[in-house]
């Protein structure tokens, strides 16, 4: 029997047993004592995976809620917005800051590369009145399996006064993101990603910069106003009615997080990513992604032309019961992704491989059975004993 | 012992053990077939809770996002909008059109008491040019525990073509609504109430009449956007990823729904608001709605002035770990609110009124223990032997 499904997406990712539960509990009064004590739990550990000592709110969202959120909240229609995108979610964030009228500049790359920081240092550069208030960018672009380097975004833009809202979805707690130290103004992330978590909760971080654009900012809000949640928060509540279950999930996957510590954890995901790009490349795949800007999360592989990555997936699942993600856009039936944060366990991961080899060679891709995961093992065995 | 905790609030109310055990399974594809089959038949649920062929979306929100989506959907800024408020959640309605530009006027009543219809046909008369646009109006006013005739409003307005746009966050399945017959175009509610799932999914259903006035509106929206909805929905998928766990609890919960009936379901809650009523009174208590009416998912018990509600929830919260809701705002202190609505078994209730006598009498209260259950064993008697 094949059994239970393997889930490799870049969210949602597999659910802890400890955390599935711990949702497995009666509701509360989001209104009492108990729930205070949770989500006072939860906002001491959410802030030590953000590195931060800022103020964080937890919406009942997807997390392009919260990427909402941070328009809705730090802007106003007329600014001017520089937009980096280096895929679908760069692109929906951009997409949102036009939908509410902000005067959008985007800078791109080709898909499946990083930005060039050399474009944003010389759009900055002339940037001589501080027109720009606010830049946008993707921390870990899911669709490609790419990252940005923040910090270095952060020298790039010197004493620039704009406004850093990052997309944080995908990387936060499997990429090194240090929001004080780096002095990111806004940072957005979501429950089903390295969060373990199942989806339907995003977090918005902000701090003093963000909160003063705040106080001049004239977007149309309700839901996602941060001065209603600031003071339901003092209270040990939020605004509307909590998503309680979920709130159960991430109080115990944060216990689960903070045992095995931030460092561990991202050493985790760096460790995955080596495991399987190396892997992948010794079956003879390209990977998207460049070795220096390649996700500790997820990793894109090129099929081959005459394959196609939608047949691989189709026989992963059909034959293996793998989820694997597809190419988005432009990148459909190009790529595949291999989502490898959150709770995976090694041995899932070397599964997967080894299912990959087989599926390989099932559609008639030349390739020795064994190779790639060979690869693997002697990576595990070099980490292990 | 107490045990286990009796949760008698108006939302989140408690939860099954078949939908808690639904939930408590791993995630899966949002993207794929399991998923697609899940929304479809979660669709055909809905859409009979709702009495509806009408386009049904489902967000990860709590109810008051999809109060908002109402507003940046259908309605224009500057739009006349008329605003029925009878308490807390009517305000929010009217708070949240006023935050997106509408030219809102509120006609309101006392708190504790429903619209008076003549205000609304008088108003609705001097409209001779059809300049408002959109009447918005809750269905159960859970703050006060007061339902305004919805039919009744239909009928008020005639021929006046403005959007209606009901908030049936805690009405839905509780009380008889049916968007078709009534031609009612907007009507919302959420997952927490009578769907006994847990908070964290809303709901919006909208007819054509709605979808004209979508075309039509000038609200920024992106996450609300029910374009975006409406195309994903026609492949079984949601633009964002969706929460998993409760679509799981909600496609349990409507199996059950759907066993007992919707007017079983219905009688359940006049027959539970007729036990609490009776039951209450005959303890010597006083009840803020009239009996017309008077919720059938919470009843508002105004407090003897000399003891006040918040000691008399301390007490059966301490004591018998009973959670009770107390009064909003201006009633703070006076009232406190007995929730039933979706899964309360009649013995719980009687558990509660049991323990609310008691707690009367240790508070000083002038009563014979005993007195207000038997009205309440009368009637269960009645309606089973």
């Amino acid at each position: 029997m094949t059994g239970e499904q393997f889930l490799l997406l870049p969210g949602p990712t597999p659910i802890p047993d400890r955390v599935l539960r711990a949702m497995n509990r009666p509701m509360i009064n989001h209104r009492g004592p108990e729930f205070k004590n949770i989500i006072f739990e939860i906002m001491e550990g959410v802030k030590k995976i953000y590195q931060t000592k800022h103020n964080i709110l937890i919406y009942p969202s997807s997390g392009t809620g919260a990427l909402e959120a941070a328009i809705v909240n730090f802007i106003s229609p007329g600014d001017k917005v520089l937009a980096v995108s280096i895929g679908v979610f760069g692109e929906r964030f951009a997409t949102i800051a036009q939908k509410f009228g902000a005067d959008v500049e985007i800078i791109e790359s080709e898909w499946g590369k990083p930005i060039d920081f050399q474009l944003i240092r010389d759009r900055v550069l002339k940037d001589v009145n501080n027109e720009i208030k606010a830049i946008l960018i993707t921390h870990n672009e899911t669709s490609t399996g790419v990252f940005n380097d923040i910090k270095l975004l952060k020298e790039v833009l010197g004493d620039h006064p704009a406004l850093v809202m990052v997309d944080a979805v995908s990387s936060l707690a499997a990429l090194d993101l240090k929001m004080d130290d780096w002095e990111l103004d806004v940072v957005i992330s979501g429950s089903q990603k390295a969060f373990m978590v199942p989806p339907g909760l995003s977090f918005m971080a902000f701090n003093e910069k963000a909160l003063q654009a705040y106080e001049n900012s004239r977007m149309p809000k309700f839901y996602w106003d941060i001065s209603l949640g600031l003071d339901y928060l003092e209270k040990g509540q939020t605004p509307f009615t909590p998503a309680i279950s979920i709130f159960y999930g991430l109080q115990e996957s944060l216990r689960m997080m903070l045992e095995e510590g931030l460092d561990n954890i991202l050493n985790r995901h760096q460790f995955y990513r080596q495991i399987v790009r190396l892997s992948v490349k010794e079956m003879g795949l390209n990977l998207l992604a460049p070795e220096s800007n390649a996700s500790p999360a997820v990793t894109s592989v090129i099929a081959p032309n005459n394959i196609g990555a939608n047949r691989i997936r189709r026989v992963m699942q059909d034959e293996f019961n793998i989820t694997l993600a597809g190419g988005q856009k432009s990148l459909d039936d190009v790529v595949f992704r291999i989502g490898h944060l959150g709770y995976i366990r090694e041995l899932d991961l070397l599964s997967c491989l080894a299912a990959l080899e087989m599926a390989l060679v099932k559609l008639g891709f030349n390739l020795e059975l064994g190779c790639g995961i060979k690869k693997a093992q002697t990576l595990l065995y070099d980490n292990h004993c």
